[in-house]
């Protein structure tokens, strides 16, 4: 039987999604809670896989089970053996074809930044910070030049496994919300580190050392050398992931969570 | 020479704000950083002592120092030793007279409570949880009529050690956000769990157990026993202290984050 999970998590306290040797990880703790609930191991693939400290308003997996559960023990029953900073949100039964990462069509990521004086406190973790004034106006302009088709390879990271640099960057807006900028971003898939490094390259523009035309030079260079510093990854959500409807999913397959999903 | 500063931190490292001996607190953090800056020790006073795992979007502190130093050591050079969920604001010379616990006339606290039947996740820490449908507009009748100079005993934690149980509640709100509930409460002072008493009385009248009248009838009875159940410290914000004007602090003495302040 296969089995889809929505889930959250908040980044800080894994070593990214995946699984890896002698790191807590998001994939290890999610695959130990259901191993208990199905008495048997359990592998789950995923939407999206976030790095180090990059958070989860919304996340895919589905995994394979012969045990026969309702589906709320998907939910509560696996929350209540999971971490504190993860919670599984919904679990449906797809259809049988269904792969939460290849079936993936577009995803989205979100990043929010402090833009003040003074470093975060309340929110250390949960937002990028920079400390000089942004023009926000200007980062939309240049962040509008990266919509399309296009070789992303200048803010691709040296250690990426993708196949393609190619990548259809479907939107990419930047809006100031007081002492904040958001930035959200949509593509068919994500190079690794692609929304750090453009968020990075924006910053660069946003505090007037380059000017937004230089986003379009920096694409068609191809080259991250020429590119601006990688942002951390502590103001990095993972917000939207869709699939095609039909495959049994929550709102006909677009599993997203707004800003004011996520906070007051 | 005596110093103001204006901080804001994330409570859940830290076992409150006041020191205790084998506890990380928030003030052993800052009287740290400060005697590092100071390079000799530091006492700090503050405007609201809040609990363990209670946050602070505002917090006012003094101290005295013989060390002189410009205004920006106090923010920047302070921010660069603090731990990380700890952030100073600002920094100011008040008049001599200034006292920031003994001249705060008015603190306000706000409480987020996340209204959904599974459990935080990504929000883990920062919001407390309520996994059935509540009714806010029940809750805000009945908060209102907690407003008013009042004996609030019936909401004290038994090892309160204020010198009276009587506060002048000056605000008492309630709204749905989404599938979160904000709670806003204004008063000269408060009780030692009084606001987290508060938020389990009125969830005790939005889950339908009790009709918002029993608020005005808990008040009356002055016995924390009838009352409900403490609520986590997960979701509790000190958000607002207000000093009476002419003490050199900004924005005329009133500090305060309102909910844009904290988040986009």
């Amino acid at each position: 039987m296969k089995i889809a999970l929505g889930l959250e998590y908040d980044g800080r306290p894994f070593s990214g999604f995946q699984s890896q040797v002698g790191q807590t990880t998001v994939q290890d703790a999610l695959e130990s809670a259901l191993g208990t609930i199905a008495a048997a191991p359990v592998r789950v693939h995923c939407a999206g896989r976030t790095d180090t400290g990059v958070h989860a308003a919304v996340q895919v997996v589905h995994f394979e089970t012969d045990a026969v559960r309702p589906l709320t023990a998907w939910v509560r029953g696996v929350n209540a053996t999971l971490p504190k900073s993860i919670s599984v949100n919904w679990a449906v039964e797809p259809e049988p074809a269904f792969h939460a990462r290849f079936l993936a069509q577009a995803r989205g990521y979100r990043y929010v930044l402090l833009n003040r004086p003074v470093r975060p406190g309340m929110l250390a973790g949960r937002v990028g910070w920079f400390h000089r004034p942004l023009d926000a106006d200007k980062m939309a302009t240049a962040a509008a030049k990266l919509v399309g088709k296009h070789d992303f390879s200048s803010f691709r990271a040296a250690a990426c496994q993708a196949k393609s640099p190619v990548k259809y960057l479907y939107t990419a807006s930047v809006e100031r919300r007081g002492d904040f900028i958001v930035f959200e971003f949509r593509a068919n898939a994500f190079l690794h580190h692609m929304v750090r490094n453009m968020v990075g390259a924006l910053v660069t523009i946003g505090k007037g050392e380059q000017r937004p035309e230089w986003m379009a030079e920096l694409l068609e260079l191809g080259d991250r050398r020429y590119a601006a510093p990688t942002f951390t990854p502590d103001g990095l959500y993972l917000s939207m992931i869709e699939y095609p409807d039909g495959f049994g999913l929550p709102n006909g397959g677009l599993i997203e969570a707004t800003m004011e999903d996520c906070w007051p």
